[in-house]
């Protein structure tokens, strides 16, 4: 069997996620892994850096998947781009070590989330950004954000129930980027929780609108309790945007 | 009665265009009526600067309408923005002179088509462009757009019938702008017939891939001959960007 790495980008606004545990639904996976066995003419299980949740897109997400097809790359990418509805497209595809697994080997995620800022509507954009136009103090986002990089027990910022995997990630950066009508959390670590993402924008948003001081942050993150964080920020406004091996 | 000038954009995927002639259907004018005479709570009417196709999108759509209600524009604008669809958006809305007409007075439109010329799928914004990646000649096309500028009758340039009305109108400019994975048109003119930026597109994309020499241009506006002409363009890359009065 070949393997191979194949890079993705996805608008995530009719899916169920890129997978639902259990679900044999509406989900990206389901959708890449149907066209590509087709195309292979054999069944293909492909494997993501990891899950999207529903509504989430990605300029860019890896899979990996193994084949014993003789197709090449170039001729399977081709009929990827064919038979891909266009809101998935196969950005490239490339033999991989045998030992490449696009989960077990990334190394970390960058993560851009989009907040509209203005009151004139984001036509074009609607299903890419996250429409908050009460003011927002960057500066105490900034303090917040800056609280929350380094490595640190998450338990306090995921959805997820408790379990036995760690919850401890490192968060290298959070950068807030402000334009004329947007405001741009960037977000970069070695890996990130269920939801973690949304709600660390939700916290920060909150923080930025007064309703929590920046250095609430630090009792979030020690009390590991969900309830004490912010809300969970919509999933159209998140786009994973770089996986790194 | 008060005039007002009503500035908007739309994302025109889903419409079945501006107006379609006798319909009461799914057109962008219903929509808007719709929702404008709830606000004032009495039937409105507006007038666009001009319709656009199904499909064409607009960053900006200029129309008048009358009302004698006394909601200021302020509270007016703030209800559209409330209750339009969110492929809708209202940009302004300010008082305007008693004769204005959005139609009547427009001296001027332009255009911009774009053209997605990677085989990388353009997955964000698949519905605001149109894929062409056969080689184009871009210098043939500007010889040609050139040949197209001036005051010209442009009956071999429209899909509809002939009628009494003048089919003479005044392109002052065509630019074509290349980036590394598009091409951009930008007509900007005295005023368009139904259909002619797609089929002036459309026959400069096939001057740019060969089929047509530049100066057959010459031929088509002699004859006046539709069928002399390149097809149409498909509508999804067009937008209405500007308004002239």
């Amino acid at each position: 069997m070949n393997n191979y790495r194949l890079e993705l980008c996805y608008d995530g606004t009719r899916y169920n996620g890129w997978q639902k545990l259990g679900s044999t639904g509406n989900t990206i996976q389901n959708k890449i892994e149907t066209v590509l066995s087709r195309i292979l003419e054999q069944p293909v299980e492909v494997s993501a850096s990891g899950r999207t949740d529903a509504g989430v897109h990605a300029k860019m997400q890896v899979c990996s998947f193994k084949t014993d097809s003789e197709k090449s790359c170039e001729e399977i990418l081709e009929e990827l781009r064919k038979y891909l509805p266009a809101d998935i497209g196969a950005i490239n595809l490339l033999p991989a070590e045998p030992g490449f697994h696009a989960r077990y080997n990334c190394t970390g995620k960058k993560y851009i989330y989009r907040i509209w800022t203005s009151p004139l509507p984001n036509v074009f954009e609607r299903n890419y950004v996250y429409t908050y136009t009460d003011q927002l103090n960057v500066e105490d986002m900034r303090k917040a954000a800056e609280m929350l990089c380094g490595k640190h027990d998450f338990s306090g910022f995921t959805s997820l129930k408790k379990s036995k995997k760690s919850t401890v990630r490192t968060i290298r950066e959070i950068a807030i980027d402000e334009y004329p009508e947007e405001i741009r959390i960037t977000a970069c670590g070695d890996g990130f929780l269920y939801n973690m993402v949304r709600i660390i924008v939700g916290t920060l948003i909150e923080i930025g609108n007064g309703k929590r001081p920046p250095d609430s942050i630090e009792e979030m993150l020690n009390s590991g309790v969900r309830a004490n964080a912010g809300f969970t920020a919509p999933a159209k406004g998140l786009c994973l945007a770089e996986i790194y091996y």
